[in-house]
């Protein structure tokens, strides 16, 4: 099934969406919020179930074309969000431009940051930014949410806790990050905003795209009406969603409604391209000695979408525009 | 007023508690749990400050006996916990011990990382750990609890956020850091548990030791029953808690319901103790070039607290005792 949230409060409205995208009803006589659905997952998912099986069918009564403008993220916010930095191909590419060697331990010790998840934003939403000079980037992804993780999960039994996946940009502030790398201590300031796709869907809705571990179909980065990127998300993942998660849960248990993200997605050589304007950056620093693509201005588009086999849209689209957010010192 | 959660659920009950921890209340007719009571804490706060006052006065009907081990994180789980190390003289120290020089910036711009924050324990929860080999480690802090802050806010206006002020024990995996560190990300399985006084407590319960800014008073840590630290919270914080919002709130937005830590609390010298093992680990490695006290062993108990100037307990004890967590893998 698929499932977004409306707006509506800091929690949202809890919708069923059709296969297709194209009717939605309410949830909220079963759960009425994303978050009370995940604490209740062994409860409620039988009977969400049900109803999108009527929505599909056409024979919901109370279908209503669904309307991605009024999409909050299917999760308005989480106690948990945990990205990592699984393809590490993109990992070594960044470190090749700047010239320097990749600790062996990368390919075998998963990266993983904790963000910010008290308000992630919709497929629709601004990306607010105060400043061009924070060097604005995107990034495509794919996470999936998970329900409660017992402390100490193996990888083989991590890959049960997988409730739902969908798409996010992960919104970077490249010129922040060094600085704060430098500290250790991780990204804080240079990751402020995470939007998502317009709906998460449970693993059953992928078909053969999805092996329990990987989500094989391109994911495309259309920056400004161009295609920039479609790198295939289930190639050159070094650390597969169960790796990350039994990592995440190593010395502690995860909660209901954990995002575990797979980091900017990347295939060796970038053949098709890239899913953040920064991989594009150190493709050009390594080819021309300097990088030539700028970061994101004000006015800028993003689109970032998954087709299925037949070209349909899975997560619906993130489409987002940058726009200067001035904020009130008085 | 003071504010506790009753373990009920992942979200617990609101419960208010008398000044002098004696008697509570439910506040469940007010706000049923924490976060609803910050989601909108305009409109709640004089309801609940105006039940307080019946408790303080012996007149609530429905007052009982206040119960900390009934008591959850008085905020059983959160959206957002970002961690200082905000007595920049502990970093100093750390560094000192192991041979390095502390960055000149690191006294002009704080350091933070995201917490974990899906779920928080409570004041006499255990602290469950797998294996003595990680380094289980104590850290005595004080927190702050923040409705929603607008991005890019002053610190001047940062001051007016903070709505809730406690105490936290931030669980920390010592031999697990280095590793982390080293990847840049920042702490992710080193800092497993975060573990809360039995309540929060509104900025006027203390007095003039609160001064908008800083905490005046010492942070008692006693362990196995010695008292190894005292030292005050309001002397050597480098950056005081509305700097560390204002930090915090550079690039977005924060959601009510924000935990902004100061980190282990720590003077110069630590003439008074310290708040964790690993301070004095360092002195000791100073002083003699190894470090003789280990780090925490199961059965191990650790007791953090703050009393007021006539010696009563302000947000109550943290007391907790180290246990192992032997995980299901089958």
């Amino acid at each position: 099934m698929k499932l977004a949230s409306y707006k509506s409060g800091r929690d949202g409205t809890l919708m069923i969406v059709d296969h297709t995208l194209t009717t939605c009803c309410p949830a909220t006589d079963i759960a009425s919020t994303m978050q009370a659905a995940l604490d209740h997952w062994d409860s409620v998912a039988a009977k969400l179930e049900e109803q999108y099986t009527l929505l599909c069918e056409g024979k919901h009564s109370g279908a209503e074309p669904f309307d991605t403008s009024r999409c909050a993220a299917p999760l308005p916010r989480s106690f948990h969000w945990a990205d990592g930095s699984a393809y590490v191909t993109h990992v070594e590419l960044v470190r090749k431009a700047r010239g320097a060697e990749l600790p062996a331990s990368f390919w075998e010790d998963p990266l993983v940051y904790m963000g910010a998840s008290d308000a992630f934003i919709g497929p629709e939403d601004p990306v607010e930014a105060e400043s061009e000079d924070w060097g604005i980037d995107f990034e495509g992804e794919v996470v999936v949410i998970t329900d409660d993780v017992p402390a100490g999960t193996t990888v083989e039994k991590a890959a049960n806790h997988i409730k739902l996946l969908g798409l996010v940009n992960d919104v970077s502030l490249r010129n922040l990050i060094p600085g704060e790398l430098a500290k250790q201590f991780g990204f804080y300031q240079s990751k402020p905003w995470t939007a998502f796709s317009p709906v998460l869907v449970t693993p059953n809705e992928l078909g053969s795209a999805w092996d329990g571990a990987r989500l094989h179909l391109p994911l495309r980065a259309t920056y400004n009406g161009e295609l920039v990127g479609a790198p295939n998300a289930g190639q050159d993942m070094t650390f597969d969603f169960p790796t990350l998660i039994a990592h995440c849960a190593k010395t502690r248990s995860l909660m209901s409604g954990a995002v575990i993200g797979s980091g900017t997605v990347s295939n060796v050589g970038s053949k098709d391209g890239s899913c953040c304007l920064a991989e594009i950056r150190c493709l050009e620093t390594i080819r021309d000695g300097k990088p030539s693509t700028p970061f994101m201005s004000f006015g800028d588009r993003i689109h970032i979408e998954m087709l299925d086999a037949a070209g349909s849209s899975i997560f619906g689209a993130i489409d987002q525009q940058v726009v200067r957010y001035q904020p009130s010192r008085d």
